[in-house]
């Protein structure tokens, strides 16, 4: 049995972009078990304004505003956590957490490559393990994606397995359900040659994909020997209008970026996501081939905008109360929702 | 990142049953991570003889012979772990979990009731709690159902959402692919009066319904305000032979096992459970009313015959890790496959 909602985590909401607003909306939605105590940017249009009324939220303005000045929000208000959301990549971030974690506070960060930090940055996750264990503090990414669809969740559907050979995960993402950013995040509307282009700048597609395989593959104790990624645009077949943008037939609609795993000479782990305007359907499907076999469907998939945004809250508890460390999502207790609250009925004996 | 698998664990295998003899054997098909170091049955039959002998596998004679004699099996092999698979209550058989967190090993059993001992036996739960403390082990209990499809699989179904307002588990199983012991246990092929005498009996049916009920609750926080269950039969509509029973139409098939648990006035939480010889096919589903919503289906079941063995041998390394006390599945890591070896393949460029 874990934390009690009783108790009230102090959180600090740190960036405000589109996925910390939601959150910090999240934060102030819940009647207990996590109460919001700080909010930084250094966006100006931001500073200074009540964090309610910046996240647009059905709250009351809270009296805490949003502060461009990191240290002075970490230093003042006791954060039990930092919920943090500001960037895909650990380049040049790795001090924020730091500063988090020197502040006393469990990271709870949307930060995709800190997921799983130990391939690319493992300099910098050795730090940040250093710094976490010092403090006595948590530090864990993680969101729907890296996070939970194509890691975590494979990784719980072998948990029943004795034995295991390969494991197949699919995500098909209906870009058009989704929000503006990501729908501009896997390029929908423009050219294929616009598309190569972003490409070659190393930073487009979906960021963390290989770190979900190779969490995936610390987990079931495989040693990797490979990664193969393929980054393709998936070309509209047909005019489609979002809402938000235009995409005419030919141009792309998004991109299907697939990750290989090679283990003993062999493809064992795949990891297939398609995030494109247009899609007939969303659905995340997880086959394990092993025995039992497993054949594990969400129909109409997992809702990214709304899943990123549960996972980064109901991590916090979880973080809360771990052994001091970096963390990955595999280290840490099954992912619940927290702090949710079923309606009153009215008793059928009342 | 969790316990390597070079570094292997010794076992204990408590009860050799046709559940324990299926966890000795996944043990000793194992080529790393887990040793077989003992094995304790007080069956006349198996005590004396090489425990591969007993459990029919496909190795080579251990060394290890099968003990009657819990306490010097306990005190002589040093394990690190005990896999316990004796019965499914928790009544006369606490100190046997007593005895072997005594000796100093984690204990990771297949008792039905030790999944979530809270709600029926609070002081025996307290008691388990503070041995396993006082001797640093953790003492867990685990298995397909109860500890993943009707508890641990839907928490972490709402690990990703902002809002819960209920949770609906579905698990449908053809006990026709299942073994002899689970077409017994639901009652295939006998009249529905001796369906009706059984369930008088108070220990028929699906033993850790409830436990899993309140399990998922107590994960999500939520104060459950009763719990009703209900065992009715299925009847055969036709003749059914599963090559261990024939089944007459109009006998009984097997159960339909549900609970339903009360939260806010309401009923928000309902797990549903039918195994009966004959299904046209078995599944496992998961509904969360929730923000997102998640429609989560097993197109073919999660098969129970191996995975319950997948379950208590995966939750060895987990347990080995945790913090002493006590434990259930939403307390430990994501579960997932341990030691498993997928087989070596030609690479392509050699």
């Amino acid at each position: 049995m874990l934390v009690s909602s009783d108790s009230s985590l102090r959180v600090v909401q740190y960036g405000l972009g589109p996925i910390g607003q939601a959150v910090a909306e999240a934060v102030l939605a819940k009647t207990n078990g996590l109460t919001l105590v700080g909010a930084i940017d250094i966006d100006p249009e931001k500073v200074g304004r009540d964090v309610a009324a910046v996240v647009g939220a059905e709250h009351p303005l809270t009296g805490v505003s949003v502060s461009g000045d990191a240290e002075d929000v970490l230093g003042t208000t006791e954060p039990d956590v930092v919920l943090h959301t500001t960037t895909s990549f650990l380049e040049g971030m790795t001090d924020q957490l730091v500063q988090c974690a020197r502040a006393g506070a469990h990271v709870v960060s949307s930060t995709e490559e800190l997921s799983f930090p130990y391939g690319r940055s493992p300099e910098r996750a050795e730090r940040l393990d250093q710094v976490a264990r010092e403090e006595g503090v948590v530090i864990v990414g993680t969101g729907v994606n890296p996070g939970y669809a194509m890691d975590t969740l494979p990784l719980m559907a072998t948990g029943v397995c004795t034995d295991v050979q390969a494991v197949h995960v699919e995500r098909v993402v209906n870009a058009s359900e989704r929000r503006r950013p990501l729908q501009e995040k896997v390029g929908a509307g423009i050219s294929t040659a616009a598309f190569e282009e972003k490409k070659a700048g190393g930073t487009f597609g979906h960021i963390g994909l290989r770190e979900s395989l190779l969490m995936l593959a610390d987990g079931l104790g495989w040693p990797v020997e490979s990664v193969e990624e393929e980054l393709q645009p998936v070309q509209a077949e047909a005019y489609v209008d979002t809402g938000f943008r235009e995409v005419k037939a030919g141009e792309v609609a998004g991109i299907h970026h697939s990750a290989t795993g090679h283990i003993h000479g062999g493809p064992k782990l795949s990891l297939d996501l398609k995030m494109y305007v247009g899609a007939d359907a969303s659905y995340d499907v997880v086959r394990v081939d092993g025995e039992p076999p497993i054949n594990l469907r969400f129909e109409g998939g997992i809702f990214g905008d709304t899943a990123t945004v549960g996972m980064l809250v109901n991590t916090a508890p979880l973080a809360a109360q771990a052994a001091p460390g970096l963390q990955t999502m595999a280290d840490l207790p099954v992912p619940r929702a927290f702090a949710t609250t079923p309606s009153q009925e009215a008793s059928s004996s009342a």
